[in-house]
């Protein structure tokens, strides 16, 4: 069995796969606004329809406390055959400020060789290429050269507050040699894979001081501001250098051993280069914590992401505000501990509490750091495939970003993950998100290859 | 010449001119933001017809740079007799929450006696009892005790930046013996009198670092975040004391005498009663500046109004925003100059500056803090029409809050300054704003007999 049928079956189908690609990607499906909940659904409910047609069996969208897990498998490759459960999320970030996107998040929008939309890299690639290598392969083969699981998540930008019950719930259903986690991408011209993701907590702060908005002529000067509560919380976070003013931050931090630091040190010419073009920016902060690549991928962080209070209209409203808040997120890395971090800043955020200044601390997610393969035959088998498709083997490098299923996956079923991301392109959390079309078509190809692979990595076994 | 006809027109006629004060709520004359300036206009075209109906001359809506100022005079009063300018305004402050509101803003509503509305006690009684008192005597005794020229304001909550220039431009037109403000109000069973009232400054401050928001997966440890540098601003304004830390804050601030400190224990009490009841708070901040009527009347004050930056949906988004920002007022008080302060704001914001952090500061109204008439025959005449409504004089204190126009009168008119303010009743730049019904009956009363009173120290001096 070779893989250059499956291979021409795609290339010829370009132009009605975009479409079919282009109908996933106008589903709004953001899954932290509960607004969206019935859109989340309807992808769901899209995916499970595509695998049916493709040939893959069971398949549903299964419920769980929160959005459902699209599910389906193709068990038909023999009993020597290895097992490979795919995910990906299909779910997407919101798409705030709309007003600088230069087209509609979701009306695809393909500029310059770039498909924009919401979720175009940021991870609906994951589930599509996936889908689009499986039907090429059955529809020219006949068969897939492995045992392939789907498991599509639908609530990883909420941090995946119901997929650890439903991994428990579902042990044997999801019973498999190896996870291949599809979310992530690659530089353009230098193919990556990532051996650890950084976990993830986040919290909302609201201080409430006065029972309503008060003049602040009447009351400035002897009324405390909630306002200056929150600057006082977010400015307590970090000291001048940068470093994390939390108890404990750094205590469980491994370090990056002689080899990591190697491979560190390769990344640092091109994600300098990366992050000028990304950010607009010359300099980065943070500098004495350690190299650019060190910060962004093996060092924690604490990010505010959202704040508010008072009035934020035009002009002026001379008010001391009853309530502000912000909101918090934090990514960690090996080996540290989500609720202990949690904990510590609940107990660094409640010193900020007074008579006159109420806090009450919401806490979100919490994902644990994840460790992936980093050598062995299933990184063999990508990376020969990478060799095919690239010229070349891809780096490996830790992940700045979060995937909070690994780190649970890791300890729910204890099984080898490994990462092939498709969505290389760029603005994955931020406006006019896009996929680079042609490293869709390479990411395909990619994956053609692993699968075939790590195949006939088990047929030299038998 | 008696005052009686004129009570007794009032008294027959409360329903007719509360359903005439509910017109004049009924504008939305927000002056702060542009969407608005329709209504600001209207509002003061209805205002020039009342004074046209009720006998006045000249009446007339003057443009200026910004929303236009309502003038009209009565001059019949003979020469001898003193002329009186008559400050109210007719804007409002913005409305939002708009759902904390129990009735619509503009949909005047009476309930437990308290008229419920926008504008109700700040300002529009102040044009509006006026009237009242002017129609009565007119309707009555077919003249007024008095000259009186009234110069309405359609931009007081905006900081007042078109009324220099109007005045400098004008100053034969407002020529006059007193400039009469009637801003403010009293407490329930408590005449107030104050006697300074404080300048203001505001500000909005701009924080911009990455040219679009990131992802703070990627970015997270390697981007200055600009809510941080919003935090260490806000947080940078007061030390733990409570005292605020621009430079050379307090060096103009002139000591209360002896008089003053008396007057100040008087008020100590029952400020300290509607502190608590106003705030629902036990406590107040920052004691260790002085006592709880001195920090909100005769110190100065900095107060962030409004905070932003990032995600604030429902959710998370792990996001380093590209942009954040606030909006801060100061309170000055005798002899703070505001354009000293605001330039020291800007030195001390423009230090958090850096190559990832560019800082925008728009300044924004910058009035003076004044120092009116506190004994004399002006004085006399208000606190005899006090113990004649009242039955007590009024208490003479600092006003916490500013009517920026008093202290560019002073600098540009050396005019004498006193104030009778209608407004009793509460939440004046907060939700449900309300005026207390019979007191805006005493309060034209008041107004009645102080006209007279005037107009009978004038004939005396004949």
């Amino acid at each position: 069995m070779t893989i250059d049928a499956a291979l021409d079956w795609v290339d010829t189908r370009r132009r009605e796969l975009l479409a079919r690609f282009g109908d996933l990607l106008r589903i709004p499906s953001i899954s932290t606004d509960p607004a969206y909940a019935a859109e989340v659904r309807r992808c769901a409910e899209w995916l499970v329809a595509e695998c049916r047609r493709i040939g893959f069996d069971r398949c549903q969208a299964i419920a769980t406390a929160g959005h459902p897990v699209v599910y389906a498998e193709w068990l038909h490759a023999g009993p020597d055959a290895p097992t490979v459960l795919v995910y990906a999320h299909y779910d997407v970030q919101p798409v705030e400020p709309l007003e600088l996107w230069e087209t509609p998040p979701f009306e695809p929008d393909i500029r310059n060789g770039n498909l924009y939309a919401r979720g175009a890299i940021d991870d609906k690639c994951g589930a599509f290429a996936n889908l689009v290598a499986f039907e090429a392969l059955l529809a020219t083969a006949g068969a897939l050269p492995v045992n392939i699981k789907l498991m599509f998540e639908g609530e990883e930008e909420s941090g995946s507050p119901a997929m650890e019950p439903f991994v428990r719930a579902h042990k044997d259903l999801l019973a498999a040699d190896l996870l291949l986690i599809c979310d992530g991408g690659s530089l353009p011209g230098q193919p990556l894979m990532f051996y650890t993701a950084r976990g993830i907590v986040d919290a909302e702060v609201r201080v409430s001081g006065p029972s309503h908005d008060l003049h602040s002529g009447l009351y400035g000067g002897v009324v405390q501001n909630p306002i200056h509560v929150v600057a006082a919380i977010i400015a307590g976070l970090h000291d001048a250098s940068g470093r994390v003013q939390l108890p404990g931050f750094y205590a469980a931090v491994r370090p990056a051993d002689e080899e990591e630091r190697a491979n560190i040190a390769r990344q640092e010419a091109a994600f300098t280069a990366k992050f000028r073009r990304d950010t607009g920016l010359e300099s980065s902060w943070a500098p004495e914590l350690g190299s650019l690549v060190t910060r962004a991928t093996a060092l924690p962080t604490c990010d505010v992401n959202g704040v508010w209070g008072g009035y934020q209209g035009v002009g002026g409203k001379t008010i001391i505000p009853a309530e502000a808040g912000f909101k918090v997120s934090m990514r960690l890395v090996p080996d540290q501990d989500p609720q202990a971090v949690l904990e510590s800043f609940r107990q660094f955020v409640q010193r900020f509490a007074s008579d006159t200044a109420q806090i009450s601390i919401r806490t979100g997610g919490a994902s644990y750091p994840a460790t992936l393969l980093s050598r062995g035959p299933v990184i063999d088998a990508l990376q020969r495939a990478f060799q095919a498709t690239w010229g070349q083997p891809a780096l490996l490098y830790r992940q700045g970003g979060s995937v909070p299923i690994m780190g649970m996956f890791q300890r729910e079923l204890g099984m080898d993950l490994a990462t092939l991301g498709f969505g290389t392109g760029d603005n994955g959390h931020a406006p006019n998100e896009y996929l680079i079309v042609e490293e869709l078509w390479r990411g395909i190809a990619t994956a053609l290859h692993f699968y075939h692979n790590l195949g006939e990595q088990a047929g030299q076994h038998r």
